[in-house]
């Protein structure tokens, strides 16, 4: 089985989720620059949901580039983070439109820590169907190190949204830095 | 004629079929967990589209990795199953927006029936424009009674829509379990 | 410079065309049967413009199949065919609304002629980079052949749309039919 | 690391692009020919960006084709690239459906000089991790040059704008010919 047409269809879901979260940020019909101002948290919430689909994506790249075997295992593992995945516009939407309000703060978190798990899946998938490949093992060490940690903080976030949303968007952004950083790692490692 | 366009070609479009279902969930403009409740048949419905187009997506996969020639009758075959499957999200946001009216879970199974058929040619239209492929006639012959079995499974749904549609429901989760299952054996006798 | 970017951008954006158009399909609010009637337009008018974009598709493939140098040239003229092309959608949902009114299907008819043309510019932007292909001149003058004679079809539906819209549905099918018969000859003729 | 992926991701999130932004062209629920009048805006506005989209993806597949290098840097650079192309949408329906208010060409010629100096973040990545390429080396000289001779128009439109949005639209399109006219020479260069 190929892993060409796994890695385009997977490119072409996570690009059309990227890009209709777009059709979201409906113009306003006024003329001036006030008129924006509504549509500062939609923007917000996109940017969040752009940047977590952008590392996913990333990450989703690393580490089919180094699987040598694909089955249906985890065709249907990647089938079912996708899922997960494509309900991020619908999140991204509802909390961008009310504002950052706390039950849709929550719910975003909630859909993130099942994305997470889903790709946690994905990668216990993958490691049992390519057990010898020794730069895989590697990577997956330390995507499943940094996806746990995300995880745990998607979970933070829940309590904390009850006392201030402006926090969980801090913390979101925390998960994108965790995931920054040792990615040049993983690329050395790699290397040598 | 090279088979890498067709298959990108089938994946853009059912990447972009599975993508704008979720168009349909539209985020309700409440505050409150409540808000969420009539999105649930919504949901349900999306949850059953997206797995069903999955499953096309996976027996394309792998129908098409042992297929050497492709000719415009292959194209055309493949063209019309797509555009029964294109039908799938009207289809589903019709079924969800209703909360599973007998009326619109009918229409649902009918276009069902239409994709199975659909599929249906494109196998035989494979078969008759690559007679002495072994690999590929082992997989056709299991993909072929799977194939019937399903769109007798929706056939039964038209009727039993109109005594209750959760049955309904439950006939097309089975669908996914006759093709979730026999999936391994094609894969074994792929090894051998 | 690579055919396989020029190919995978095509297939996008034709494949989003394609499926975007059935975003026009809304589904009625009412539960019975007689709420799809006023449907009916909107999804011949669908089947119509599906099948159109089929065999642009089918006929580009042909084409840059046997292409071997892909300057910046053929690079525009497929942008400038896509253009036209993504304005079918628009065409198409303008003329299923309205259940197929004279002075749109003059439109729908009009923006065929603009996409036949750009379709020319192509052959003809591709003949002169490809000088010395003789398979590709083989296809070239068929497809020629076959362009224009569809471009001649479009501009008598315009004036056939005046008087009855029903016999400019009917060309539009026998353009179908031009495009379909010849096909296998030129694939013979690969064979040879 | 394999560049394929990002050309494909890249591809598909730019065909998403270019076709949504056609959704913004509502069909009017009129049959006469003065229906479509308001809709010349959003036309205009609409090949304005489809042109400047298709100029990114040429120079874009010009410039990864000589790329053997490919680093997280570059995915990071491209996925910002693609940020702020991916607003172009939500930039050309405001500015099409007030018919080119002064406010809404000044946000459009804003989001212009982002996506200019986001594409020359890219140009740089890709100089630093590829440095001993000279092919590309010449290449990127070239898209230096102009990328910051377009940026120059868009700050010029900027205050233009405020006088006459008009003239605004004619330096649109002198970037267009800026971009147009010199890409056969670098195409002579590769091939020396």
């Amino acid at each position: 089985m190929s892993k060409s047409r796994l890695e385009a269809f997977s490119d072409g879901v996570l690009a059309i989720i990227i890009t209709i979260m777009v059709l979201e940020l409906k113009q306003p019909h006024d003329t001036s620059w006030e008129a924006i101002k509504p549509l500062i948290p939609v923007f917000v919430s996109y940017a969040i949901s752009y940047t977590i689909i952008g590392i996913y994506w990333g990450n989703h790249h690393h580490l089919l580039h180094t699987v040598t075997k694909v089955g249906s295992g985890i065709l249907w593992a990647n089938l079912h983070l996708l899922f997960w995945l494509s309900l991020i516009p619908f999140a991204t939407a509802w909390m961008g439109e009310s504002n950052f309000d706390t039950t849709h703060v929550v719910a975003y978190a909630c859909l993130q820590c099942l994305c997470g798990i889903a790709y946690f899946i994905l990668l216990r998938t993958i490691q049992a169907t390519n057990p010898n490949n020794k730069t895989l093992t590697y990577a997956l060490q330390r995507q499943s190190r940094k996806g746990m940690l995300s995880i745990l903080v998607y979970f933070i976030i829940i309590p904390v949204s009850f006392w201030n949303t402006a926090v969980s968007v801090c913390l979101f952004v925390l998960v994108w830095i965790i995931w920054w950083i040792p990615d040049k790692n993983i690329e050395k490692a790699l290397k040598d």
